[in-house]
Formats: C-alpha cells, sequence, structure tokens
C-alpha cells in the first residue's frame, strides 16, 4: 500500500503558492490508517516506550491509536490555554511572530520513555518545542515520528542535528 | 479498575465554582487508557462500525483510539478554519454566544455506519452539532460514546430524546 497516494493535496491553502498536504483522506481510509500507524510503531515495539506524546491537534488522533498499539500512555502537548493544571511552557518561532506549546508539569517523570509524535514536520518549531517540553521533564526523548515530512522547509534535519532520533512515513520534497 | 479514579478534579477551572474534570490523567496511565478504550470499544465490536468521528480535539485521542480498535476509518469535526477543504457546518450554542462545528463535505457517504466520540459530554452543543453533521452527510450515525457524561447539565438526554443511541464509561452527577 502506498501511503502518499491517500494524501489529498490542496493547492494554494491557507494561501497562495502552497500546496496543503491533507492527511484527513488517509485517516478516514481505514486500510491506510491501519497501515500508517502499524509503520509509524513499528520500530518501537518492544523498546519499552511509555508514553506517547501527541501535538496538539493532528498528533492526538495518530498519538492516541499508536498509544494503545505500543501499549503505552498518552501526554497532550496543546496549544496555549488548553490545559486546566499548571504547565511546561515552550515558546516557538513562527513565519510571523511566535506561539507556544504546553505540557501539563506532571505529566511526566525522570525515567519515562517518550515517543513523540505528529502528522506533518515542516521548519519543525512546534516539533522542537514539543521535543523541548518532554526534555524539561526529565524524561527520556526516545523519537519523534511523523507521518509527513517536508524535507525542504529543513525541520527533521534540525531535529536530527540536535540528536533526535526521527521517523518519517512519507516525504514530499518541495514544499 | 474503577475508571473515575483516575480522573483529576480541578476547582474553579475555568472559572469559580466549576469543577473541571480532567481526564489527561487517565490518559496518561497506560492501563487506565487502554480500559477505557476497551470499555468504549466494547458495544461496538461486530456492529459494523465503518468510521469514527471524533471531536476537536480531546475527541481526536480517543477516537484515533477506538478507530483502530474497531477496524475503522477516523473523520475529525473541527473548529472553523481548522479543515483544509470545503465543510459542512452547524452553529451550536454556547453560554455565552455560538461557536461552529465542519466537516469535510467529503468525509462520509450514504451507508457509512458512524460511532461519534468526544471525551466529556455536558450540555451536549457540540455532541449535537456532530451528531447533525453526521446525518446531513447522509451516513448512518450508529451511536454517540462520551468518556465522561456530566447528566446534570441534560446534553445527553437530548441526544436520546432526539433517538440518538448513547454510551458513556463515567457519570460525574453535580457540574
Amino acid at each position: 500500500m502506498t501511503l502518499q497516494d491517500y494524501i489529498r493535496t490542496i493547492p494554494d491553502y491557507p494561501k497562495p503558492g502552497i500546496l496543503f498536504r491533507d492527511v484527513t483522506t488517509l485517516m478516514a481510509d481505514k486500510d491506510a490508517f491501519a497501515a500508517a500507524i502499524e509503520r509509524l510503531a513499528e520500530p518501537y515495539i518492544g523498546s519499552g516506550i511509555s508514553h506517547v506524546a501527541g501535538i496538539d491537534a493532528r498528533g492526538f488522533i495518530l498519538g492516541g491509536a499508536l498509544a494503545r498499539r505500543l501499549d503505552a500512555g498518552f501526554i497532550a502537548l496543546r496549544k496555549p490555554g488548553k490545559l486546566p493544571y499548571k504547565t511546561l511552557s515552550e515558546r516557538y518561532e513562527l513565519e510571523y511572530g511566535t506561539d507556544e506549546l504546553h505540557m501539563h508539569v506532571d505529566a511526566l517523570k525522570v525515567g519515562d520513555r517518550v515517543l513523540l509524535v505528529d502528522d506533518l514536520i515542516a521548519t519543525g518549531g512546534t516539533a522542537g518545542a514539543g521535543a523541548s517540553l518532554v526534555q524539561r521533564s526529565g524524561a527520556d526523548l526516545i523519537a519523534a515520528t511523523f507521518l509527513v515530512d517536508l524535507p525542504d522547509l529543513g525541520g527533521s534535519a534540525r531535529l536530527r542535528d540536535q540528536g533526535i532520533s526521527v521517523t518519517i512515513l512519507i516525504d514530499f520534497p518541495g514544499h
């Protein structure tokens, strides 16, 4: 099964010149969704992952399924104002301005073994913030995994430059 | 396993007098998360669910895991401005003002058998909008399922009054 064929490309979204990679069509197909979760999980089966940390919001869909597949707990990394208890936060750069990612202060502890997941990595700002939150908790960040990489935007290379193990299912060269 | 014990109650959040039921502590515990997904799935195993429709954003965590458990596809019901393709939308009432829920126009088709899921049902505004979106697509809404019900706020009763089958894992009487 070629998972790439299940991703819809929407031209000029969210603005002219951008090809948006829409993963909702892959997730809606039960066989493609099953294959994606199996392939994302495969490198980590038996590696003692205790928690899957999913990034708000499409990372939650993959993360919930991956947590069950790896018999792990699920941790939410969220936009500001969405978590009800005390949080750690990490600021990151956007094209214009900055944003923040939050995690509950007691979500992870020393010795936890964490797999970070999101649907797509582009410039890697959000994923980098997520990785920092996991590492600041004292847990071990075992790897980060993404359904789609836009490698020309450099995010996956930047994570690897920081010594983070990264696995990817689908590459879309170009933007 | 008493799943209720894994839910953290946060007093006076998001405003004075409200007891917020925080399900992130349940999801972070691998055994509680596994038990929750098994119990949510159990009534629907073998009932031919083709798609699980999860509500933005905590419904995505449960929905992704449930879709795999039931060997179904996953459909995202999202806040405005989050889905890249053409959408159906449904407006619903908040305490102050209104909000909207969106679904891709081609996410479901006649004959699809859909399980709607969210982490919590209170007044049922969002869930009611999600149910309407599924029904407007021509698909069959088989049931709606929630990890937590706040029955005194009336949402689960309202869905049942509309002829929708509802299953609940945990009730918190009061608000």
